[in-house]
């Protein structure tokens, strides 16, 4: 088969010596069962020690729990998502089945997989220093975007230190109702404050999603 | 202060360079300002990427969610603060206030977090290929204790698989209670299946590990 992963390498800015690497980063488990998710397992931990490092050296200032969150914003889903695409990514990847013809090529979650998976891909192929200059160079958008005063909260954080600012008890989550396929599912969450007298729902397509989406909810009514 | 960091160094296997970085690992939030907390924070991410790596070139069979079981089995709370016990971190860590009083050198957290700053300051004073000797050094026990066909997998996902493999709906949690300070709740949580006809209520200091417990009552009336 002949991909032009030329292309590819260029706009990563690193050629791999073993081309088998990259090739296995860009395969989804719908095509083979050699596919990119041992690589995915080490991508997304080499990914996650650059970061660490690049914001422990960059905000001397910054706190252990602010670090955490400018690095859950670097390396979220939909960052590796918007990254993946910025590279073209879909368009390298081998799919199959129902992730073929059901646009898996623009599925955040397989684009943001195959992303963790090519940092993966050039640690193997060159070391933890290449895999390094690589992120930098491709999440340099992203890294520079950072404002360690301006990194949002997730809702039910926002939501637990509000309450805990007012002395009040903590947040209470209930699980209303799943529907949908195990695969697919959907969440219908109701997030109780202030011993039950406040509640709010909110939706999404796991529990945390829409214990977020419900805590965002109770945050507009409280504040 | 004159501390015998000496000891502590011989039994690590590494010499710092900068003292300071140890001694820094080696200092709690309730000591002062300049603690450990920071470089926990890398020392996590850190630990991660040299655990993923071993696991990931040693068991070249293993899929990523038995790889995913196996690192969490090495970089779990438990385990850390059992190598720091080895270590006798506890001897040479820097608390005040009530972690002082209150048997601060005895608390899996503390220790646990202590090692992780350790190894993020080897890091720092050295480079990944030290910290990657260090770490083979000190987990060596565990290691080679790991069994990929052995590693347990937790309760809820048991539950999940085992009701899958069925064909049944997917469990629902929910929190009937937390009582204790914001500090140190206690959750109370039920998990239902099959369409509420079964439940299980389970209770931790934490919602998830109070759904592991109730998953865990369930998996013992289904099996």
């Amino acid at each position: 088969m002949a991909r032009n992963l030329d292309k590819l390498e260029s706009m990563v800015g690193y050629h791999f010596l073993d081309s088998r690497l990259l090739d296995r980063a860009l395969t989804h488990r719908s095509f083979s069962a050699f596919n990119n998710e041992r690589l995915e397992f080490l991508g997304d931990s080499v990914l996650g020690v650059i970061v660490s490092a690049i914001l422990y050296r960059l905000y001397t200032d910054s706190e252990e729990g602010e670090l955490t969150r400018m690095r859950a914003q670097v390396v979220k889903k939909d960052t590796l998502a918007q990254i993946a695409r910025r590279l073209q990514l879909g368009d390298h990847l081998k799919l199959g089945g129902s992730a073929a013809k059901g646009g898996g090529t623009e599925n955040d979650s397989i684009l943001a997989d195959a992303l963790e998976s090519l940092i993966g891909a050039v640690y193997l192929d060159a070391g933890l220093e290449q895999a390094q200059i690589t992120v930098e160079a491709v999440f340099e958008e992203e890294l520079s975007a950072i404002d360690p005063g301006r990194t949002a909260k997730d809702p039910k954080t926002e939501l637990q230190e509000l309450l805990q600012s007012k002395g009040l008890l903590l947040p209470k989550y209930k699980v209303e109702s799943i529907s949908g396929s195990s695969h697919e599912p959907d969440f219908v969450v109701s997030c109780y404050v202030e011993d039950n007298q406040l509640v709010q729902t909110g939706t999404g397509s796991s529990r945390k999603s829409a214990e977020q989406a419900a805590a965002k909810k109770l945050l507009l009514i409280l504040r």
